[in-house]
């Protein structure tokens, strides 16, 4: 990956890029932040520009509080809220909080990659759980837990990143019963948990939005949350919800005590539009953008992949492909994707060091969020004479 | 302290806080962070609200690497730059480059209070070196480079954290001359070093601006500098200035990865008031407002408690006074200080755990740039009938 002087992925002109997890500009609402900001240093009361309160303002909590209500179910309480810049600092926090270097952590294969960076970071050591195509098997989980003591369990159970599906309730409840049996944490990785294909803005309880798990089990698990997905990845502003103590625990951290608030002016920000209904809105064209470009995506799949096997997504960003008896780790293939200039990610690459590749070694993750929708048949297009060129019998429709 | 809702710090009604070290309200700029808002948000570009590069935005480092040049001498590389978001992550990061958990630092004794708090959450092993009123003492430095190995030296050389005073140059150069031989870094937490009180905006050169660590040395010191002293905590925007190589494995870490640059938007706000002057001329403000405010407390110090032992501060926030025999941590002092309303902050937090109290345990840290300075000559009053009440013939002028 190329890196911009300005953000973080660019391309050569021509290459379409289904590997990169980036939002489009088309979903990067300029407008409603500079209304935003005009609003919130119009008064004045530079509060905004001051040290903020350790777990975050708590207006900007009670907002965040109700957003979840309003999509979710029951609003938590703001205490068991802790505005964060950013899930990725989130997940890097929750290491802080509850394991210390060398211990043990469990993840679901495949996961989410650059978690898995943070985890390997922080001196732990990861250890991937038997998964199938919707998500951990709990009994390979008890199993990991029978075998020795774990720090927390890693999961992105909400239109996963890499798979576009979701943790089955019965497959979650029996996660999170094992959590209280064996006393570990969940951390649930859920920033695409708010992006569920439905029924748009106008019922949002009409949306299949998936339970966020310390909504299901406040007292074990450690949600991560994050307006990147759906608002601005460049505001740097997440969030946690989890059991109240071990928030309380994070705002006395050295971090927090001498920096203060994490995003205090990019908070006060969302708060704005949080409480005058922008985000709302934009959620709505977010969701309806999502759907319309994982459609698109999945049907370029479908036409012009035939023997591919894919999954529909029910929110997220991502489509998991499995191409089958396709190598897609092999440099023939690699080659022949660069020759075409369409970019694709990997399985591989979300398998945890030391775990089988297995089925990985034939599957993409593809993102329908990042290019431009127009793009997204020509890569597949670009993708399918890449399979040609290594399979020249892969069956096509 | 009591926790405000939206801001860090807030005291009930009455009370005169020279303890903490936030800037007084008038120090920050609403109007010229809501301009810049105004012209970061006006194109049609949404790239501030993406993903930021890593180790930030090439024209950020570009302006502050030019902002360096106009304060400090040479201009260093970008390259030789990272933008953090803050200081406080910019120490708990340096943590992460240099030192495995377990690790040994060496500090300066008295230190800054908050960053022994990072530190400890990183699990390393900080010692104490000593230190008299001029700082850390390089022969103890070197008799502890002798003892063992070190991860990094932590230092505050720059209007220091908690007693106003600079490095002089030439124990400075002994100190980077034992890095080298000990091959150790130096992080230099710089926060205060622009802030130097000088000859205002007229000419830049003439301020009494102290050379940055990572200046003078740039193969072994990390310098931290922050936006919070000098534009607004609320940002959250600090920087790194080091080895270009060390801050290129800072951008590869997993947090960096994932999250992409630290905090793109605010970034880019100050980017903006870099370019057009509008920092500049805050800054001359903000300087010039300091050394105001450090007068008219000095000035209260001398006229009203004769006998303390006091220094002139170059630059910062603060002021380091000696009340000698007056043991400013036992109880009937602080309840005396508590009934007289007035708050400070006592030296011994700024110790080490396990060095020696030693004389900060008659030492204080007096802020200026928080209350509002016609409270500063009050709050001294208020310290001074506490100094009487626990030593009736404590000698005052």
């Amino acid at each position: 990956v190329s890196a911009s002087v300005t953000t973080q992925h660019a391309n050569a002109s021509g290459v379409i890029d289904l590997a990169r997890g980036d939002p489009h500009p088309e979903f990067l609402p300029l407008e409603r932040v500079r209304a935003a900001a005009a609003l919130v240093t119009a008064g004045a009361d530079p509060a905004v520009l001051q040290y903020g309160y350790e777990p975050g303002d708590l207006g900007v909590r009670e907002q965040l509080a109700a957003l979840l209500g309003r999509y979710g179910g029951a609003a938590p309480s703001p205490d068991a809220l802790f505005v964060t810049a950013g899930a990725s600092m989130a997940l890097d926090l929750a290491c802080a909080l509850y394991a210390e270097p060398g211990a043990r952590v469990l993840v679901a294969n495949p996961t989410y990659h650059l978690a898995l960076a943070v985890l390997a970071d922080r001196g732990l050591q990861v250890e991937a759980v038997a998964s199938d195509a919707d998500g951990i098997d709990p009994d390979a989980l008890e199993a990991a837990l029978q075998r020795g003591p774990a720090a927390f369990v890693y999961l992105v159970p909400a239109h996963g990143n890499p798979t576009g599906v979701s943790l089955p309730p019965e497959r979650r409840d029996a996660v999170l019963a094992l959590a209280r049996r064996y006393g570990v944490r969940i951390v649930a990785d859920e920033v695409y948990r708010l992006t569920a294909f439905g029924a748009g803005d106008a019922d949002p309880s009409a949306a299949r939005i998936v339970a966020g798990l310390a909504d299901v089990a406040p007292d074990v698990a450690l949600s991560l949350g994050s307006f990147s997905k759906l608002l601005s990845p460049g505001l740097r502003l997440g969030w946690l919800q989890g059991p109240p103590d071990d928030l309380a625990r994070l705002a006395r951290r050295g971090l927090l005590r001498s920096g203060g608030g994490l995003n205090p002016f990019t908070a006060a920000l969302v708060r704005q539009l949080l409480a005058d209904g922008g985000f709302d809105a934009h959620l709505a064209f977010v969701r309806a953008r999502l759907r319309a470009r994982h459609d698109t995506l999945l049907a370029a799949v479908r036409r012009q992949l035939g023997a591919a096997r894919v999954r529909p997504a029910t929110g997220g960003y991502f489509l998991w492909l499995d191409l089958e008896r396709v190598d897609v780790t092999a440099p023939t293939f690699t080659a022949a994707l660069e020759q075409a200039q369409v970019r694709v990610a990997q399985g591989a690459q979300f398998v945890p060091v030391g775990a089988e590749l297995g089925a990985a070694r034939s599957c993409l993750r593809l993102c329908f969020a990042s290019a431009a929708e127009a793009d997204l048949p020509v890569g597949i297009a670009r993708l399918t004479d890449s399979v040609r060129r290594v399979d020249s019998v892969y069956s096509l429709p």
